[in-house]
């Protein structure tokens, strides 16, 4: 199993994917993305699954692009980039899309494209001593992975461009103050703090989750009245769901409600 | 009085919009949404209001919406549901389109829907002892009156994703600093705070405010080249109007302007 | 010199423009935007400069619209406010448009169309002497200059309505804890502040802080999957490109990059 580059895990409803390049500092490579895109499809579609775990395996969560391998391919560099790109791009798509909830636990410093990666996730909980970093513009690249498209939507145009020009390094809190993750814990709280959260949503409302994010994904280029039509529709479906009855059923009679995640 | 789900008092140029159900936490039915309709649709075409206040009687502002009548209008769900959001996103819709400023005035929580209303103001004043919180998936359902289209553009997508999901609930002052709530007062300054900030507003330029509100209702979708269009063409119509000519006006003679709204 | 309403100075890579009608705090009249329009559109067109500087002469950066000369021209206002706002706009997108890097140096403050000039930058740096104030409201007119287009995406959308209604000054900390700008210093260190930061990006991989600025400029009205296609190709170009190949390679051999710009 130490030999895969990314370990996918199902224990009960709770998926766990990892990042398993340590002595790489989990670089991403053609091989690491086609894994992770297999790794995603299976989370979206095995039902059983409700709520997923990403992390890495090491010192780091990732590093970002493996740069060797474009120095091995650069007699070939655009198809090989268009590959990394096109699978690359398919697992972030699909940590999107997936209508349920993805908990990101950043063991380590998250650069370039890594930080890409662990921003595509829903919650993203983090060790205090991780660092983050835009790094693509140092190597003289742009960035790829959804950063251009996520970032700005969660910490604002400035600071985005801010970090994107000069790459300054964040501290796990400074990324924290500016919102771009969601809780700072110590090192060796992290896996007990996002195995509780998973558990948590893994017995929630699943379909309302996936329906949260498939509202907000494209809720910046929505008009007003067309995106409000879409949380009608939304709602009435999840309102004639086994969790939307047996949800306002268990609030009215004022009990836990009993959720199976459909 | 007492009896109506929805008050609503105009007083010069200033009207107040009070939710009237505080036996029943302000809850949201059908009655109270097509009422609220009604009430801004007022607001909207009387010219002689500048000024809106929108606010609740009772302990708290509102508790989201009436899921007594989601389980009494079982056999009949779909159906309720859309008449439901329907008058809802109405009234929303207004309170976003009206070309006059809104100033919501939270005396209490505020949840679920009861969230939604009050975030679709323009500014947003609470007592410290407010509460918030989404509080939708918690019951199975996924949000509506504009939660997942206004949120974001407030705090950012991050933010909005976790309270969604978490169902976290803040406080007040929590609320503002993450840039939620525009002013946080002690319960017993609230309704000072709000006259002296509805007066003022009453005798500025309504339609530079409602200009400003048009602009920023689409930024999000819009080009940076469309969007400056629009900002020339809106500019071109207020200077050329009573208001633009008696600022422009004031501004060059050093005097305090004479608004009139138009 | 002194006479020009705006300056552009080239000193090597890095270009400097500067307001300069300090006995009238650098407001904007016709013969200032035009003259901006042109000393940006060289700054565009000429490859050898890899960074600019955007400041202003005298005590402000710019106290915004010149409104003596609305009332100059109040028998022609129509044809005389779309000439104002075609230049100004013309100047506002090539700023946005334009692929390198600009630092705002703002020494004193900036209101109305001023501070849509200054926020229009890419890195703004200021003085901790600086206010700043949307200001439009409070004479009439509503905001030019992509203020409504580029506020909202910095601080969020209730933040910036609040700003554009009450016309609230905010002082230069203020404006940086809310995320409007990315740095205060002294006045005594501005200028040394924003050349080294000038220097060090004018060396850098200028077409990758130039896509960069393209991906972020359109983002908030994109899909996420066709954002991640822009990204893709802006990827491959840049990799591509002398400073993608040479940044790679400085990286895989653990040595400064000497990027040349293209």
């Amino acid at each position: 199993m130490s030999e895969k580059n990314v370990i996918l895990e199902i224990d009960n409803s709770i998926a766990t994917v990892t990042l398993n390049r340590p002595d790489n500092a989990n670089t991403i490579n053609l091989n690491l993305v086609k894994d992770l895109y297999e790794a995603f499809k299976t989370c979206h579609h095995d039902e059983s699954i409700r709520a997923v775990i990403f992390t890495a395996n090491g010192a780091m969560f990732s590093a970002g692009g493996d740069l060797d391998s474009f120095v091995e391919e650069s007699a070939n560099l655009g198809p090989f980039i268009t590959d990394m790109t096109t699978y690359f791009h398919l697992a972030v798509t699909l940590m999107n899309r997936m209508e349920k909830p993805i908990i990101v636990a950043i063991n380590g410093t998250a650069a370039g494209g890594g930080l890409s990666l662990a921003l595509s996730g829903d919650i993203i909980i983090s060790a205090d001593t991780a660092k983050f970093s835009a790094a693509y513009t140092a190597a003289g690249l742009s960035p790829d992975g959804s950063m251009t498209y996520i970032m700005p939507r969660l910490i604002g145009l400035k600071r985005t461009k801010e970090l994107m020009i000069t790459n300054r390094r964040l501290t796990a809190n400074e990324a924290f103050d500016m919102g771009l993750i969601d809780q700072v814990v110590k090192p060796e709280d992290l896996h007990k703090t996002v195995m509780e959260m998973a558990l948590n949503l893994s017995k929630g409302a699943t379909k309302a989750y996936g329906a949260v994010k498939t509202l907000l994904s494209d809720t910046f280029s929505s008009s007003l009245e067309s995106h409000l039509e879409q949380e009608a529709r939304n709602l009435n479906i999840r309102a004639q769901g086994h969790d939307g009855k047996e949800g306002v059923k268990a609030f009215v009679e004022k009990r836990k409600p009993n959720f199976k995640g459909y």
